[in-house]
């Protein structure tokens, strides 16, 4: 993912499954979908993420995660689609964002910055077009934190070092999807300088 | 969804199960997946499209998007969670692309531009930035039209006005979902001019 300057983005995803709220904002552990680790590491393999971390603490849905990446890496899935294999080779499963913190830092060296997103923002917040300029610098490493549910819970806004502020639209309406959420976030974060 | 200019930006989705090619090349129709029904709904609500057309030639698949729609709309789902339903009443089901276009054409009483997606591109092809500036005009309505499977039929790209060009992240690698490749596309057609 060499940048036209010589500069290297260096972008990674989580995906929190816990902590996050559900609609009576509760915090609540979701569950993991199968379309969030498809689409989304198809997005990141698209826009040259490094991974996709696939975040849940709770062990059988580690292990969920861990059969559907091996059906596509080694199993039928391989040879019927070698294309979804090449996107789910990104996919890390962590227990929490701390566990992907490390597994990034100890692969690339470099700094991490946690980026946190949500329909709702919070504090200062920074736009896509001035993290954008800033990524491309690659002197730090980019983990963009995404939740499910109804959002991240405020111990995960705590442990920000940038806030990204919500993707908006025309009008009040703001209910994306994750996977929406995360693809037009890379569109607007790498995507041009690409093309 | 009034524009600073005051202009219109008429923009609809149709997602089209027929005709479109498998892996093989072989002209086949899809089966309708719940995701792309309410992930591109939230997604074209939030971008101020007008109609979402789920198009299937297939009456038990019809009826299947009918039962899904009746939930989030007067079942137990339009309580639960009202935002789904807002964006749900866009939803509408046609038998084929022609049925939407006269659909869009008695609704809106416009000329209704056919704009056509896909990975792979094809003649002629316009960018979301040459396309952006002319929706925001509001002089015709345009109807994207996205493709399921391995992409959309030729037959349907001899009708298009207009062709999209890809969405190219960084490197070769084009294999997003057709659910984060509307939320690009309609980010950065109607996107930009809203923030």
């Amino acid at each position: 993912m060499e940048a036209t300057d010589g500069a290297t983005a260096r972008i990674s995803i989580a995906l929190l499954h816990y902590p996050v709220y559900d609609k009576n904002n509760q915090l609540v552990t979701t569950a993991v979908t199968n379309l969030d680790i498809h689409d989304i590491a198809r997005a990141a393999r698209t826009f040259g993420a490094h991974r996709y971390y696939v975040v849940t603490p709770v062990a059988e849905q580690q292990g969920l995660v861990t059969r559907i990446l091996r059906h596509w890496q080694d199993g039928w899935g391989a040879t019927y689609n070698p294309k979804r294999k090449e996107a789910l080779d990104l996919v890390r499963v962590a227990a929490t964002l701390g566990e992907a913190l490390s597994d990034l830092d100890q692969a690339y060296g470099l700094p991490v910055r946690v980026v946190v997103t949500g329909a709702n923002g919070r504090g200062t917040m920074t736009t896509c077009s001035e993290l954008a300029p800033i990524v491309r610098k690659g002197e730090a490493h980019y983990l963009l934190v995404f939740g499910t549910g109804w959002g991240l819970a405020d111990e995960i806004f705590d442990r920000a070092d940038l806030v990204l502020e919500p993707i908006r639209g025309c009008g009040s309406y703001n209910h994306l999807s994750v996977r929406s959420a995360v693809a037009i976030i890379l569109d607007r974060l790498v995507g041009e300088r690409c093309q």
